[in-house]
């Protein structure tokens, strides 16, 4: 089959992608590796920047997020039990963040692109991407009804950090910034409305934790872990009792307490590929870089890297202009370093470093205390939280 | 002799506590192990925040400050020889910083003193604290002219890392914390103009580098080296030459080079003592804590230090309350622990790590480029630089 852009992965990035072009009358084809039941299925981080609420909503792809999404105006910071809060919109000059499920935003993505007759292939295995230093690459791979080639314009991997997209440039091509913690991020689920209308993060002498919702029903709780752990040290009730210290005695006495039906334990990671692009090929989202999940940049920084992708291909079909193309890598990357600074900041203020001292700690309660006490600390914090402009 | 307040150290700490005491009808005596013309001597920084300026100006200490110093409305920051400047007036409503060398600051702090008749016993050695659990501490020394014991109501030690102050302070009362970096400062002086106008704190691959002046015909400069470097290994003109490297192309041609007339290696650390009170003694500035130089903390943490312990010790003999004293190490702190803060942020968004990775340097990097960007940071990092408010 014959198509403009072949979309490797059928995640947020992709579909968006696939969506935004759509709507700049570009044809796509998305090759995803699993079946919808599981792409749909998979657990991630649910907060929204202003800019993919924005973003989705150009795409008339937020009525549910609308209706179910939960519109946080401000944020809570705890150090050693002792919590206060930012006034995001207040502090960022009228940006919110929405905390609305990975999940529920794939769902919507699928059903839309359903609707408007998108083309996916899923369960595609074997996938080869060839002759992307040219100007007509295109794609292999194998479907549960028969191999398939799609030939196009361009491939854009949009199939994450394992994937293959990103194994396709050559190695003397590619520069690799990296930085793997220490330590892990130990999630559970439940079905309890959460102990904070709006997300905690907390910095306790024990470590770090998180308290966060998928809905007013339905809460979501991290407590950072050494890598080693096993989930059957974890029982809930110890999970219970060490967010309730890690939260503070304020918090720690509201937590409704109920059985996990999710728990995980997940390595934090930064990561950056440089470029974006090798000849037609671009990537985008978390295959050409990770964050590490404190501040929930992941999903939205895809989302930025798409929509400045989506215009340039918008360009180049609409005006023959290679312009757009030639500065994307440029210009994501300016914006991933941005993300990729607030998101290791953020994770390093907050998180227990067992390899550093007590100095070390004193530095994260003073710049807590610092972001406390200054207006002016607190605006630069709420324009990252939010999301920084396009750039 | 018998006096209110004895004061160990007649650096600025000391000088200023005694002149605002002065100011309030206490009595103090002042004990310096020096020479006045070997204090008056000591090379040190001399960037001063508008708080430390407006101290001096209540205490009528400014006369030849106001004439002399250089009020700086802004500061440049360089990434890898590209510069850019912040407008701290502007970004923190209003508040400069203001060039006057320390050996100044002393230098009228002396001759004030002399003038309005305050007390300093210069050379003293055998300087012993004692009974300073009790109402009724005394100290004493041995000065050329004989041995003297100065009995009194309290007695601050202003008599900087290396006194005698900190130590009389029991192990098991005292909390440290303390942050040795690998790497010192080479410093040189030189008589000639400097390269700008305003400050340039150089990032640079290579290592720090740091552009000041004394006055605008004499100038100052600083680069990172290794602690292990040796003075005979740098002749001027490899300073010279690694300056121009590391302050850029626009810079580095217009350095003006000249012999250097001052030529040393300084260590860089961070260090706070806790408590800052320990019965009837005080500490403060440097006896209590050290800040590694990025920024030019130092010696405005003294002057706030001792503007906080000065009003704390009027409002002990004016009302006979204690509230203020019993509150001054806390509040003291507050405001440490912030500049520390600053000070440690500063020097690792600037320095060369040895033992960190090209990660590390890139989140340098984009810090300083996200720095560039946005108003909201750069207003962050003027209200710290130009100094936060006392607290």
């Amino acid at each position: 089959m014959r198509t403009q852009v072949a979309i490797v992965g059928a995640g947020p990035a992709g579909l968006i992608l696939a969506h935004l072009l759509h709507a700049s009358g570009i044809e796509t084809v998305v090759i995803e590796r699993q079946t919808r039941a599981y792409v749909e299925g998979r657990v991630r981080a649910g907060v929204l920047e202003q800019g993919t609420v924005d973003c989705l909503s150009r795409l008339g792809l937020d009525q549910r997020l609308r209706e179910e999404g939960l519109r946080h105006s401000g944020t809570h910071l705890s150090a050693d039990g002792d919590d206060f809060r930012i006034d995001l919109e207040q502090a960022s000059g009228g940006a919110c963040v929405t905390v609305y499920g990975q999940q529920e935003v794939t769902r919507d993505l699928f059903e839309a692109a359903e609707a408007r007759g998108l083309t996916i292939l899923f369960e595609a295995s074997d996938v080869g991407l060839h002759d992307i230093e040219t100007e007509k690459p295109f794609v292999t791979l194998r479907t549960p009804s028969g191999e398939v080639r799609v030939d196009c314009d361009f491939v854009v991997g949009c199939d994450g950090f394992h994937g293959i997209s990103r194994q396709a440039i050559p190695n003397h091509v590619l520069r690799i910034f990296e930085r793997v913690y220490s330590f892990g991020w130990l999630g559970i689920l439940t079905e309890r409305p959460p102990v904070s209308e709006e997300l905690v993060y907390a910095s306790h002498e024990r470590g770090f934790a998180l308290a966060s919702m998928r809905s007013i029903t339905r809460s979501r709780y991290y407590i950072q872990c050494d890598m080693g752990e096993r989930l059957e040290d974890w029982p809930d009730e110890r999970i219970w009792d060490e967010l309730a210290v890690r939260l503070g005695p304020n918090l720690g006495a509201r937590l409704q307490r109920g059985p996990s039906f999710e728990k995980s334990i997940a390595p934090l990671r930064s990561f950056v590929a440089e470029p974006m692009r090798y000849g037609r090929l671009f990537l985008a989202g978390d295959s050409a870089h990770i964050v590490p999940p404190t501040g929930a940049k992941g999903l939205n920084l895809a989302v930025s890297d798409v929509t400045m992708l989506g215009e340039a291909l918008a360009e180049f079909y609409s005006e023959r202009s290679a312009a757009g193309i030639d500065a994307y890598s440029a210009r994501a990357l300016g914006r991933v370093w941005k993300a990729e600074r607030f998101s290791w900041w953020f994770t390093t203020l907050t998180h227990r470093f067992p390899e550093t001292g007590a100095f070390e700690r004193r530095m994260q309660v003073a710049e807590l205390s610092y972001l406390r006490s200054s207006s002016r600390a607190q605006a630069s914090f709420a324009e990252n939280y939010v999301g920084l402009p396009l750039g």
